[in-house]
């Protein structure tokens, strides 16, 4: 695949907040079509609370209790305005774009927003920093992410690409994390197909964790952790469900989800950011590849019996210091799961899951990468590639 | 109340596991009563997997996957038995009964049924140790922890003494967790009311995280961290939601979901089993009063919205020594939460919750407390104590 050209380009919706396109053709002229609805003045902000038990920050954002839930198709606010029907993104079409959330979870807020901590030694409150952004992929109401062609997913690592490296700059950035969550039964509020870009003003408790693990594990070994786990994943094998020239992808030894997976750049990089274009072409390949495999896991929709596999695809990237530097100890890698254990049957956080964080697991990970690995896109069908699947 | 006794008594399943009675009269018989099921031989283990890149112990219970799934009512296996209608419970009627679960995400495997990690270096699993028990409390299929009596709920007191101490005390259990799941939303596989203690082989994330912040808060101040933050929060005020003679409760400054409690004796002890009996007589009526509240926040069946309020109640107790010294340090408390956040709205764990362990929480604690206070049954009906409900 060639080195393909994006064009970006950034306006504002009526409210002030940001919206920034990347076409795949130029001069499209999206970024300068008027957003015509009189929303007032973008003014949500959330606050931080400090947890002295777990030494955690907790956002709150009291404000998404009254966030858009799950629209008529009529009403939908990621379709591009057509017409009189005014949505969130003012152009008449687009290929990709990103724009600030409505209700976001992060959003800086002034400090006489904080609560009065006066007589409250309990309160460890800071005004939140940071900042939620929802990327929409395609205008079609009713795709997948796994729906897009090779080209469009394409598109989409490069605007993952500029979001973190335009948003880890940022002074009260110190993580950038792109997702997505696919399917009501986690809790998705929105059914138009969207990924969400959250850029914490703290290091999420799962990458402190990582990167913990990171230090002891140099300071014991010498070596990097992540270098470490990825050599014994790809020396053992039988978890590895696709490899390619860039990309590694197994089912993890210590999988907490029914079917997980971690895929990593076989050269390590901080961030998205820092791919290089081989590997951000291979990975809109291989990532479409793991999301058709999720969906075949199990009976689909026009089988009659469960709505499509439920996934969350979780970017896990370097945490930046306050000067944007991302750490260089850490490994860019993506974390895929999914909650559905059986047809019908869903894996629950429960009591030792959301009450101890001591997750059981129903399936074994071996058998887990057997059914991801039988549920692949046939290699014949990606013959530009010498992808050998175990 | 006056110092109540509990009789207990010990018998064995058919298929040789333990099962233990708590009676409010003496002779009862019931651990006499043989079980007359045709089981096989308990054989069931499972294995810890060890994950390095978060540097925690996951457990693989692949046989769960086959455990009994909503079973319709005239199947119920935690019913007592009646007649030919054989349940886990050959009695025909119970007060508090506890056994080892059928299907325990946690017990003992032999070594052999480990995979061969010969090749995979990536590998690192042993086998499981601890145990799981269920926790019947009353032989009503369709009642309610908050249904029962002041006089059986401190039965069921007695039972998670008896339960810590004896599992503690075992070589392989690192920690001892008593908890309850209550409602379908978050993945109760049997509707009879049921709670469970798990006996963990590890000290679970969550505990390891409070034990090394309360390290720190040693090092920094020379004071107990869980005597600090319940001091802050009497000072602050505003968050408790009821304050007995012996125990305090509260919504948690940072509180993590819609509606969550942490109940603390105020007399700081490691486990429930330290608990004296004035201790243990206030709490009963404390914690069914909380439940009723939970019960109180939303709409009931009945009025033809909602199941009743979902909820998990997690005892954090101290970790156990290898000698069975629990770690003095740590403070027992009960957190209580709902991930009902609406009639008819959940609060899902979705991608910063999951993916990146970071909670984003709707509700201010304020005003949680607030309702949460609103909800609780009347001081009028409780004439025997001088509760002050701010």
């Amino acid at each position: 695949m060639r080195t393909r050209q994006v064009f970006r380009s950034v306006g504002r919706l009526a409210d002030g907040r940001e919206i920034v396109y990347f076409d795949e053709s130029p001069d499209t002229g999206r970024a300068e079509v008027a957003d015509r609805r009189p929303l007032p003045p973008f003014s949500t902000g959330s606050q931080l609370r400090y947890d002295p038990l777990l030494d955690e920050w907790v956002a709150l954002a009291a404000h998404r209790q009254h966030r858009t839930f799950l629209p008529p198709p009529d009403e939908c606010p990621l379709d591009p305005t057509r017409g009189e029907r005014l949505s969130e993104i003012p152009a008449g079409d687009y290929d990709v774009v990103v724009f600030e959330n409505r209700f976001p979870s992060l959003a800086p807020a002034p400090a006489d927003a904080l609560p009065d901590a006066g007589g409250d030694p309990a309160l460890a409150a800071r005004p939140s920093a940071g900042r939620c952004e929802v990327v929409c992929f395609t205008s079609d109401h009713s795709a997948s992410f796994s729906d897009l062609s090779p080209e469009r997913a394409r598109t989409v690592v490069e605007a993952w690409a500029d979001r973190t490296a335009e948003l880890g700059a940022r002074p009260d950035v110190a993580h950038v994390y792109p997702f997505e969550n696919r399917g009501i039964e986690i809790g998705v509020t929105l059914q138009h197909p969207h990924g969400q870009i959250y850029a914490y003003p703290f290091v999420p408790p799962r990458i402190a964790a990582m990167r913990e693990a990171a230090r002891k594990h140099r300071a014991a070994t010498g070596a990097n952790l992540f270098d470490t786990v990825v050599a014994d994943e790809r020396r053992a094998g039988r978890r590895i469900v696709a490899e390619g020239e860039h990309w590694t992808a197994f089912v993890p030894a210590a999988a907490r989800w029914p079917y997980e997976i971690r895929l990593f750049p076989l050269r390590r990089v901080p961030t998205l950011a820092d791919l290089d274009e081989a590997q951000r072409d291979e990975l809109a390949r291989d990532y479409l590849d793991l999301l058709r495999a999720f969906d075949g896991l199990f009976p689909q929709p026009d089988e009659g019996t469960d709505p499509p596999t439920p996934y969350i695809s979780a970017w896990h990237q370097a945490p930046v210091g306050a000067d944007g530097t991302p750490d260089s100890e850490f490994a860019l890698h993506l974390q895929l799961f999914t909650l559905r254990r059986a047809p019908g049957k869903l894996k629950y956080l429960a009591g030792s899951e959301s009450g101890m964080a001591a997750w059981i697991n129903d399936v074994a990970p071996e058998d887990a990468a057997d059914r991801i690995r039988a549920a692949l896109p046939a290699v014949a069908a990606r013959p530009t590639e010498n992808k050998e699947q175990r």
